[in-house]
């Protein structure tokens, strides 16, 4: 009996335990990353607004010219048979389209290489601990490190180039904050690793519009704001505007809103998680039980 | 018996085929592009340069604040073997430092991964092939794409972020250019995809000295040019200096010298490779059986 409680994977058209899910070392995705990927939640049972996932998906791949041989009813099948064979119920899912390897051997041409899908799943991930999103997080802002530009790298197409984000969580832990964020070269904040940031001042919310990926759960937000009254724009967000706020907080598909209580040394909200951060927080993960968003997974019933 | 005709790789402290060689899709390498590189030639059974080569891959390894628990000899042992297993004469080898997944799961914290280093070889690669190399090669210079700035990643630390490359060389290939060049966001010329670049005019040499790697092969051609008496620069090139060159090459690990007869509309040295570039050309191919250059390969003798 395989070990799926770990997670599993649909590689190579099959299913199998996380562990055994590998690529080529000389595949492009790895030696130049030269893939994206997406991914969608599952939570109690349900994929969680999965078109919008698979949307932006299938937008990335065209965006990369990448044509891994599947629509969207065969890339689904092989998620919600991955997730069920998993077992999980609560789930991290990634679906990556990986350039491959070219068709001609020494080809240096991306036209010629054999684009692939795969996809994994683990239990969830929260890319800040649910005890120190409660609280509400300390977030570093880099002053040496700028985000990759859209000049050299979309960032609207999730993809894999993390180098910044990598430097920027060293300079972060090593000063003992949660995560990090990055401006641009113009002073403008931009976002984070796997997430978004939101401003709240004057009961309006302002969040980066250029230079940050569009997150799905940045549009549940800003969605959600707006529902709950506030006026939300996208737009450039001044570093020092952000330092400015009333309350700070970021989006992830990997643990919802996420309330920021100090930025370096600036303090939001007297040190407390805020409010308005705390409402959408809530609002969230009720959202995430809200059947009109939710796609059941169809486990086994021996499960 | 196991096929190495395609090459071999040294990972997880076994030599195996290439084919077999692979990493978990988990491995932060592939999730966040967590690694760094290098290439050292073999040419006619023993490496080039190889200590140069290895003491950059131990610089980029330091910066990026990995460690994989090999030493230089230990590396050594690993390349060595792997290539004689091999028995390729003519080979690209790769050694890979790759971050690895946490060792707590879910951790976000670069700090709690595995680092592990790997090693690939496979028949030599020419970056250009041969034959457009010696008539000299056609280089699109993309006018929407700028390099990955050093603010965000640095280009000294020889890495798997070709996002900006990849696009470039769609954009190279559709209007049938070999490759491609990208300048980085104030008008200065930068590299290619495994490539930097030199620019002659008036018996000057010029090549670009931030925003690119420092290519060893580019520290080759530039103590080859100081030899045949040329003064040369390493410092910014302007595109506009590029353009008004009468010679430009490439310089790659990946084929040696590459002279340059157009990029884009502007033609150079009468459209044939120019003199200089031709020079450089030959004499970096007999530097590469130069036995002060040479680290022979250990081949076994049934091979």
């Amino acid at each position: 009996m395989s070990d799926f409680s770990k997670g599993a994977a649909w590689i190579r058209g099959q299913i199998v335990p996380i562990s055994e899910a590998t690529i080529s070392v000389t595949d492009w995705a790895v030696t130049h990353s030269d893939v994206t990927y997406d991914v969608v939640p599952v939570w109690n049972g349900a994929f969680f607004r999965r078109d919008a996932y698979l949307a932006r998906f299938e937008a990335s791949m065209s965006a990369l010219r990448m044509d891994v041989g599947m629509d969207r009813d065969a890339i689904v099948r092989a998620l919600d048979g991955m997730v069920a064979r998993s077992g999980l119920r609560r789930a991290y899912v990634a679906m990556v389209a990986a350039r491959g390897t070219p068709l001609i051997p020494g080809s240096r041409d991306p036209r010629d290489c054999a684009n692939h899908f795969y996809a994994w799943c683990v239990p969830y991930i929260h890319v800040v601990r649910p005890e120190q999103a409660e609280a509400g997080v300390a977030v570093h802002l880099s002053k040496t490190l700028q985000r990759i530009p859209p000049a050299s790298v979309d960032p609207r197409v999730k993809n894999y180039h993390w180098g910044d984000f990598t430097a920027g969580l060293f300079e972060a832990k090593d000063a003992r904050f949660e995560t990090v964020l990055l401006p641009d070269g113009a002073g403008n904040v931009t976002e984070g690793p796997g997430f978004n940031v939101f401003a709240l001042k004057d009961g309006r919310v302002a969040t980066p519009r250029e230079g940050a990926l569009h997150g799905i759960t940045r549009d549940t937000v800003i969605r959600m704001a707006r529902d709950m009254g506030y006026e939300v724009e996208e737009r450039a967000l001044p570093v020092t505007e952000l330092l400015d706020a009333d309350e700070v907080f970021l989006s992830t598909s990997g643990g919802g809103v996420v309330p920021v209580v100090r930025i370096d040394d600036r303090h939001f909200s007297n040190g407390a998680a805020g409010p308005v951060a705390l409402a959408l927080r809530s609002r969230y993960f009720e959202l995430l039980d809200d059947p009109a968003y939710r796609s059941d997974i169809d486990y086994p019933d021996t499960d």
